[in-house]
């Protein structure tokens, strides 16, 4: 039997034993497989990236399809996001020249769903409103507590309830995320599922998420006590970052978004290690702000959150979707998940990172990959930073099983990223659990806050 | 001030006002960011198809990141699926050819977890049982009654519930959906969601999920009352299609199966619709049952769906994520929706596709797109297919609710395919209301149940 498509080609059942590969040709609107040959691009037809191999054996037939999704979006580093005058917020994430020439005219009153982080709405809500009231959008402003332990799929849907009944347009009204990591992350995911995949742009409001919850892709919720156990991979369509919301933000939590760019110096820049450890102290005390304007780039503010952003998006980029597992930037994040909802308010994020860190320092000491000198370096700069570098709680048991978790989510690999100097680093398979043990016992000699020659070895006065 | 990164080169902190274009390089573990030059690939270094994209002005600093992320899937058309001596179930997914060996080798014990429809369960869960016992593997069968009325997010957490106290390995161990639309649905968006993206495997078991929930990447459930609302466009790592499944399925589900494939021949193929016109009735008594093995690719049942699912995959793999607006695979699904939600249970989603189809091709008709004749036979094969027409709860109003939905949804333009013939169609965005409504009475009058003339019209002993 042999079934004609209308259009003059026969689709002839042969028993073809081997694979085709077809290349897909849009003319009108209308695709067709084509092999090699007849994919040679005409007139009005439109050639797709994707490809369909057939494969026909007696008794089965196949098809793999093989399709590139390009995923687009921005990190801005602005001043004064929330002043009536700039267009940003608005339409900052737009790149078609057309749809920003439509904003712009103003034919069509905006519409905006804005979920803000309640505590931030303390601050800038009246801001936000002002900004929206100022520029005649339809607005409609959220505010919800969103702290680790509401970060959950219940929150999500409470979101997309208040979005559905608000109404947007799945392809120009962005639902905008204001607040801390925890915010960014929930309404991340609620807009990843929204309509399978609505607009979202992120104004992280703490450093912690500045610097790295802005640049990436994840969103997720925590889930069965289980750090971010449900999530996508969907980017924003832009991340708006103004530092002077850091003006407001308590200083431990600007020390806990210090750990993450310690985190990047330490695998990746050492420039930006050795400013930390000069300039550490004086960006908590200033809150991050710099007196010159952006545009300078140059005091120790701009420097480092630029240099962090930079070395997390070429991390990140190249491996949205963590499909590559040997990832320098899950240093920090082998043992801390573990501990973070184990002892659940107590530490904050880049604290448990920082103790996971603290921790790595000693087994790469241990393993002849740092000295001795370098590892103290790194300890200093950390307690100069305010962190912590101990904890009671993370025993060689959590540390134990956390590695062992890490090792079956890994495809069987540890994948432990380790500082190699200061500024450098690479990954790891092999270490043993004899050099676990020594790291450990040697971490906990030297840093239990309760031992008594801690500041002694550290050389620094730390009351 | 500027910044050393320690590997020598230094990081000036100049004025640049331009766009600068980054390629990226990995050496080791360690990736960096380089312009056009510096981006030649030297050995043992691996370059990215990520690019960022860095701007620079007076008060703004900002990055583009541009990154594919590359889906592959797997659809394969088999046959004793669940007969022990066949591989497919536990290893037809896998592509490399070393994670193949070591799962033949048989050196560890393998893992999976099943959601299956509770009906389906109740014919072929035995069979399911034995074919893991047979092989060894440890599994978890979880049933649901995966109804339309359950399609909704609280069946997703129970499933992901499941899903974690059984444990899975997030990289080898894919979740297994048995069922039809409604259960792949689910447990797809599940899967895209535990771990931020778990591989999944869909095993359909209707005929119309075998054709069409089979060969995308949508997932998703109902929320607010509005159909696949929630969701996302993550494709399962592969399809298992096996016929024989079909022989349990109710009559009326393999009319509403047919109401699929019909539409693929309106729009893509003028054969497969002549083939539906002559054999239509022949299938759906024969329950898609061929006699010959698949090997002969050869009699209705395997050409009708091998051609469905072909142009199914034609429309869906250049645009797996939908960002093209212009789809032949909405047709049917512009006013369907809304009625279907509506008279939830009564309609079947293919039944309500197939009414929504009706309606449209009254429409083709009126703007001379088709001749009377060409619409009757569309009508006539429908009925054959013992597909329902009309519908009193497909009102003007409602129609003219779901195309203004359609029109905010889709930018603006209504994107209305509309067949221009048999097996071919276009895509049209000025479809005026007075066509429709002069359309819709004559849909009404010709068609209605109840009216008086619709056998003689159709020229068919409709008894
Ligand atoms: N998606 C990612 O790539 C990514 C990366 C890193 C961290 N995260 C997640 O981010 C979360 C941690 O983020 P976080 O540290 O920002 O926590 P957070 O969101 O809990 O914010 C910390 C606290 O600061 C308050 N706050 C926020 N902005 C403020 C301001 N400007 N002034 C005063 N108070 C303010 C908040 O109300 C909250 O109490 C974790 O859940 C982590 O998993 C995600
Ligand atoms: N993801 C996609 O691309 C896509 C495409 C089309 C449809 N869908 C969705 O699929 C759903 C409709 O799918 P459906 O028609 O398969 O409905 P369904 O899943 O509700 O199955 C129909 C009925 O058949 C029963 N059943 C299933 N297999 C059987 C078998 N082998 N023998 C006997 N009974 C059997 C089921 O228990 C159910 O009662 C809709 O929710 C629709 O939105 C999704
Ligand atoms: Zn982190
Ligand atoms: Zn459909």
């Amino acid at each position: 039997m042999s079934i004609s498509n209308g259009s003059g080609s026969e689709l002839h059942m042969n028993r073809l034993k081997n694979r085709t590969e077809f290349h897909l040709v849009q003319v009108k609107n209308t695709w067709k497989r084509k092999t090699g040959k007849g994919a040679a691009q005409k007139e009005h037809s439109r050639l797709s990236a994707a490809k369909i191999y057939e494969s026909t054996t007696e008794d089965e037939v196949s098809w793999t399809v093989v399709s590139p999704i390009i995923f687009t979006y921005k990190v801005l580093q602005s001043q004064n996001l929330l002043h009536p005058s700039n267009d940003t917020l608005v339409s900052g994430h737009i790149r078609d020249p057309q749809q920003l020439e439509a904003i712009r005219s103003g034919t069509n009153r905006l519409k905006r769903f804005v979920v803000i982080d309640e505590m931030v709405n303390n601050l800038y809500g009246c801001q936000v409103a002002d900004y929206f009231e100022a520029r005649n959008v339809i607005y409609r402003i959220l505010p919800l507590p969103t702290t680790e332990e509401n970060k959950s799929m219940e929150m999500v849907m409470k979101i997309l309830e208040e979005v559905h009944k608000f109404g947007i347009d799945r392809r120009t009204e962005p639902i905008i995320a204001v607040g801390g990591g925890v915010c960014l992350d929930i309404v991340g995911l609620a807009a990843s599922l929204y309509r399978r995949r609505t607009p979202y742009i992120r104004v992280p409001t703490t450093l912690l998420s500045y610097i790295d919850a802005s640049v990436g892709a994840k969103t997720g919720v925590n889930f069965a006590n289980c750090k971010n156990k449900l999530g996508t991979y969907i980017p924003p369509v832009a991340t708006f970052l103004d530092r002077s919301f850091i003006k407001t933000l308590p200083r431990r939590h600007i020390s806990n978004g210090l750990a993450e760019i310690l985190k990047m110096a330490l695998m990746k820049h050492r420039g930006l290690f050795e400013l930390l450890e000069m300039q550490g102290k004086f960006l908590l005390e200033t809150q991050f702000q710099s007196t010159c304007g952006l545009g300078s780039h140059s005091d120790a503010a701009s420097l480092s959150t630029r240099v962090a952003i930079e070395t997390m998006l070429e991390e990140l980029a190249p491996n949205l979707w963590e499909d590559d597992l040997d990832r320098l930037v899950d240093f920090g994040h082998l043992i801390s998940p573990e501990l973070e909802m184990k002892v659940l308010p107590a530490l904050l994020h880049g604290e448990a990172v920082n103790i996971d860190m603290s921790l790595m320092a000693y087994v790469s000491q241990e393993r002849g990959l740092l000295t001795e000198d370098e590892k103290f370096r790194i300890i200093r700069c950390m307690l100069e930073l305010e962190l912590p570098v101990w904890h009671k709680d993370c025993t060689l048991a959590l540390v134990r099983n956390a590695l062992s978790e890490r090792l079956q989510h890994s495809g069987g690999l540890l994948r432990m990223p380790l500082p190699t100097g200061l500024g450098r680093a690479e990954i790891f398979n092999d270490t043993s659990d004899e050099t676990l043990y020594k790291a450990f016992e040697k971490w906990c000699d030297q840093l239990n806050t309760k031992g008594p020659e801690m500041s002694q070895i550290m050389g620094l006065n730390l009351s």
